[in-house]
């Protein structure tokens, strides 16, 4: 049977999610607790693949066992044999056919800034230091922000180098919001290009610091150029928040 | 001349604020960034002793200098040498005469309970991780807390082996509160015996899981006596929050 297990992770001391030779990942971490709980070895499918550093406070991920382990005993079990910055909220049993990366519906990213003159240490590899952001310049933001929404071509906002063909997106929100020093970008869409959030994230810093208007988000959508669009901005204030799951 | 800084600092990678020999503490990081700065070792005093893996969200420390360096100039000079899990807010000069363990009028700690089956990653090391606590339970541990509050004889909360002779201290609140799976104890005094905080914050959680009744509590104090009160709770939960000075 296939199991469905909810997990999130503090990404600061993975090398992303995905299993890479002699590296920290989140997936090899999950296939050996999944191992000394099971005494198998079982490959593990993640939702998505996020980089080296990026969090995760929902993230989705299967496993097909034949051990009938009761469900609500698996998120302990792993925990109790998972690296702390991993941990395991809930697993069910899912329809054989169910792909945990082709059947997700909707998923929304948080990208947040730490808009401060001095850093805050508790923060630390949790956010994006920047300098503070007055409200005229979180405005540029929120216009420029307001123009990414919709169904769109994103190859501007795709790292160079990604081999995907199909860079159309639908991005159902993208909106800008400000909690004293915080500065926390939401974004979800049907699904997402290559640094796709993270190169928003910083044309929208570019848009704050003048670099760009905001009405020429525009252009550089439909340019289809990621050599027009922002700096990519760095993984530490990157969050996959949520996964809506066709089930 | 003397200066102060504010600082915050998380505890996790430090063996708490003192100098010790060949381990890594906040007050040893200070004097090196202070030396990369002015070129010079310069003693640093802080407001407290705080443990290891103990947090500060607030704390104050002073050195002496006779180099004319501009006060608004002096935390980004010395975050660029401390390491990141330390951060200075702010500088300025003081009276000579001013000492800053002696001229502390009050502190406010906080202690975070982080009371759920499942563990959150994005809180390793910096709350102590315990079973749900319901309402009644909660219940149990305010009607505890509210017994600690008023000048008293604090003796049964101070770690065994200390040599304070006056364990008399008064404690201004004692408040517990919830947010979600949060649990937060507030407590401001003019003063902490070693360890007082922590063996409080074990002692309401004994309380909540029945070892003691919340009206044993004023037995417990009138003991005078260690091994009367509740476990030592862990210090990743512990924060020196708010530090008034005598200036």
């Amino acid at each position: 049977m296939k199991i469905l297990i909810e997990i999130a992770y503090v990404g600061t001391s993975f090398a992303g999610f995905q299993v890479q030779p002699s590296l920290p990942t989140v997936q090899s971490a999950l296939q050996d607790a999944l191992e000394r709980v099971y005494g198998e070895r079982y490959p593990v499918k993640g939702c998505s693949r996020t980089d080296s550093g990026v969090h995760a406070r929902q993230y989705f991920a299967t496993y097909d066992t034949d051990r009938a382990l009761p469900c609500d005993r698996i998120p302990l079990a792993l925990n109790s044999s998972l690296p702390e910055d991993i941990s395991v909220r809930s697993a069910r049993v899912v329809p054989d056919e169910f792909h945990v990366r082709h059947d997700v519906e909707m998923k929304e990213y948080e990208y947040i800034f730490h808009a401060s003159k001095i850093r805050d240490p508790f923060l630390r590899g949790r956010v994006c230091e920047t300098q503070p952001l007055s409200d005229e310049q979180l405005g540029r933001m929120r216009d420029a922000a307001s123009r990414i929404v919709g169904r769109k071509d994103f190859a501007s906002f795709m790292a160079s180098g990604s081999k995907i063909a199909d860079t159309v997106r639908d991005v159902k929100y993208c909106e800008l919001t400000r909690d004293g020093e915080l500065v926390k970008l939401r974004i979800a869409a049907d699904g997402f290009l290559y640094n796709m959030v993270r190169i928003i994230a910083g044309t929208l810093l570019d848009v704050a610091r003048g670099r760009f208007e905001p009405e020429e988000l525009d252009a550089i959508i439909s340019a289809r150029d990621r050599s027009r669009a922002g700096f990519t901005a760095p993984p530490e204030g990157l969050y996959l928040a949520k996964v809506l799951l066709k089930l």
